[in-house]
Order: structure tokens, then sequence, then C-alpha cells
């Protein structure tokens, strides 16, 4: 089963539309990746002095299947892959709660571990890596 | 006792300072306005529509008593009086949850209640006034 | 040759990680986007309005190939292309200013026009479609 | 005469009820102050490693006098006055240009400059102490 993240979506989420401004999104999608770090144990605050490492976004990709209003409720789903050894995948999928639920969204976004000092790829720390396996 | 809405700091809320960015505590302070409103059966969606009123932020004040980071717990209480038949202030105080809890922020919204049409004053909805006189 | 938007960064667009946060360039793309239309006489303010249409995003995507820190000087060229009779995409590529000037991000929008009354599929308003043939 | 910064209102700076969401405004200011500090020849982005001082902000006030909808022109003058000698307020209004320009924001926010290892007062560094004296 995937990390599940349930969050409401507020006034400072949308645009003049009326509804979550696309990039807004992502954001969310991130709030997800951060709770499945801290349920498995790791602190985004601490991670990068903790581990020397830093594993920023090399690509983002989405797909915005209905509007979000103030006040939906969303489920939103973690799958972490991993691609290289120094490289991983997270999918995302957004669903909005209801009498029936439908996908909203996919998104997928792809992380690089580097070492903070070289800026050279480097292996993920041992946390991090677990959580990849069982995520 | 006043409506409590809690909250997890996450990386979109933080600026290159490694704290929430100043102007997000107002962002997140009218997050736990508008569940206030929800628990309370008001939907700030369809309010706008459904009242024929809007209650533009006429003021805003804030008190920055401590950095928050990411990862970090907070609790927000939301507080509203009535300040005149058109007119309400809502005080939040945000405390950060931990082994002793630290009052991190004070923030005070006005706003005041306006006809769409006219742009006029214009008393409370019902539903608005009952909430703020039992907040 | 292709649009140009130029944007300084400021700490509101960065995170704690002390860069621009990955969701922010999608906004800072559709500032361009919106200055982009802006040039060639659409306001986007009554866009929606004026012409009963709206032409939300269906997708994104990016890539990351630089780090950007408050202060950074950016150079975002926008192409639009026709993809169908309802559907065309934006290019942005982002160019931070220097001594020598470095390619920062590509990002690709996705937008699908349908009439505001219907949701359905719907041909492009004539402004917008000059702008996509001369973009 | 105080620092202008001119800035257009864009989508992402918009909330669900078609304007300028109102912590945004506070974000707006300070890119003002950023663009002040700039022009006198700080850069945010080094100015805590080259000072090993932080000048994080207590408070804040605004006053929001107009609405603001994507597309509208801004005006945003930067007064600064030291208030002891480790605190300094900012005062910025925010004009709407337009053929008649009105007043549609007040903010006032106050800074404390705090020693980064201590976190304890400490005096202006001179590059900040030339700018508050000039403003």
């Amino acid at each position: 089963m995937p990390f599940c993240y349930t969050r409401t979506i507020h006034f400072p989420d949308t645009d003049a539309a009326g509804v979550v401004f696309f990039a807004n999104y992502l954001a969310i999608a991130h709030e997800a990746y951060e709770e499945a770090l801290g349920t498995a144990g790791m602190k985004l605050h601490s991670f990068f002095s903790d581990t020397g490492t830093v594993v920023p976004i090399a690509k983002s990709e989405a797909e915005y299947l209905r509007p979000l209003v103030c006040g939906d409720k969303l489920r939103v789903t973690v799958t972490p892959t991993v691609l290289t050894p120094h490289s991983f995948e997270l999918r995302y999928e957004f669903f909005r709660i209801g009498p029936t639920e439908k996908l909203a969204a996919r998104i997928r976004t792809e992380h690089v571990c580097i070492a903070s000092a070289t800026r050279e790829r480097h292996p993920f720390p041992a946390t991090l890596a677990e959580w990849l396996k069982n995520g």
C-alpha cells in the first residue's frame, strides 16, 4: 500500500480562476513527500546536515485532470521507485475525496542524490535507501 | 474555548533563511479561519454566491516571536470578536507544539462585510453572525 | 524571435534549501506567459469574460538544470505551438543572466481551450489564435 | 525621494476571490525591500554570511485599501527609519498606476538586527546602517 497524505484545499492554494493554481499541485505533492519521509523517521529540516547529501528535484511532470476548489479534500498517494544508484522517482496520485472519489491529478518528480560539499552524485543515505525500498 | 487548527510546517512555507517566510504566517492564519468556518458549516467556496456578501480583509497585524522550521507542528487558535455591525476581528495565536509548548506568533485580521453587487457595507449573513457570537 | 520576460529572483521564491522552490519555476513561467499575452493585447483578467472561453493547463513538464538563488536575474523565453484546433503548448527556457549566460530550466505547459458555459472543447478566440500563429 | 519598485500583478498573486491574496501584499513589499537593498549594493543572498548578522522581521502591519487584479501595475515606495540601535522599520505605500493613481495599500515591517551565532541583538552592519540613514 502506498503512503497516503490527506489535505484540504485552502484559499492560498487558489488563483483568480477560482481553482488551485497549477504550480501549487507540485507544492502539495512535496508536502506528501515530506510526510512520507517523516513517517519513515526522516526529518527534512536536518536531513541535509545529518547526511551531507541533498536530493534536488531534476524533473517534474504533471497531468491536471480535474479542477480543485477551496474546501475540497484530497487523498494523495506517494510511490517511490529507484531509477539508478543515485536517483529515484516519486509518483503521486491526487484523489478528490467525496461520494464518488475522482482522480484529480497525476504527478511525477525525479530526484538526484548529490554530496553537499562536492555537488557530485552520491549513493543514497541508509534511511533514504530503506524508505525507497519499502516506500 | 477557541477553535484550534493543527498544521505541520512544510518546505513550501519556508524561505532561504531556513524558516517560515513572514507572509506565510498570514496564509496559515487564513487556513485556520477557513477551518473554523467549515466546522461551523460555512463553505468559503460558495459563501460569496450563497449570501451575496464578501468579507475582505481590511487590516492585518502580526508579531513574529519565534522562527518556525520544516517539520514543526503548530496549534493555531482563532478567536473572533464583532467590532461594528459590519466588521469583525480575528485573533490568532500560533503555538509550536513540543515538550514545552511555545507561543510562536500572534496575528490579527480585520474583516469588513460588504454586498458583492454594490460594494457597500452590509450586515453579516446569519451563519456568519452566529459563528461570530459563539466563535 | 521568441517573447522574452526578465525577472529577478526574490526571497518569496526560495525555500529552506536556499534556492528557488521547484514549483515556483512554474509560477514564473506563467508570469512570462501573461506578459506575452499582455504584449499581444490580451488581458488575462478579462479574457475569460470577454471570450467565454478558458484555457486551463492540462499538463506541465519541467527540467531543473541549475539552482537559482535570491538576486539572480532571469531571461525567460516563451514559444507557443498549436497542437490541435483546441490545444496548444508553450515552451519556456530559463536563462540565468551573467558574465556567461546559463540555461537554468526548461518548462513545457499544455493548454486546452474550452467554453466556460459547457466545459466542452472550443476553438481559440481570434486574438489568442493570432498570438499562437505569430508568438 | 523614497525608493520606488514597480511590479505587475500576476496570476500566482491572486486567489479565488479574483484579487491579490492579502498575505501576498507582504511578499511584494519584501521584493521592494530587496530591490532597495540591491540598488544600495547589498545582496540578500550573501548578506547573512558576509556580515554575520540577520535582520528578521519582528512585526508587520498592513492596511488593504483597494483590491488588485491580474494585470494591475504597482508602484511601491520604501521608506526606512531607524528605531533603536538594533531595529528599524520600513514603510511601504502601494500605488496602483493608471489614469488616476490610487493608494492601494500601506504596509509596515519592523526588523531586528541580531548576530547569527549568538542570536543576540547586534548593531547594524555598515552598509545597512548607511542605507537606513540615506534610504
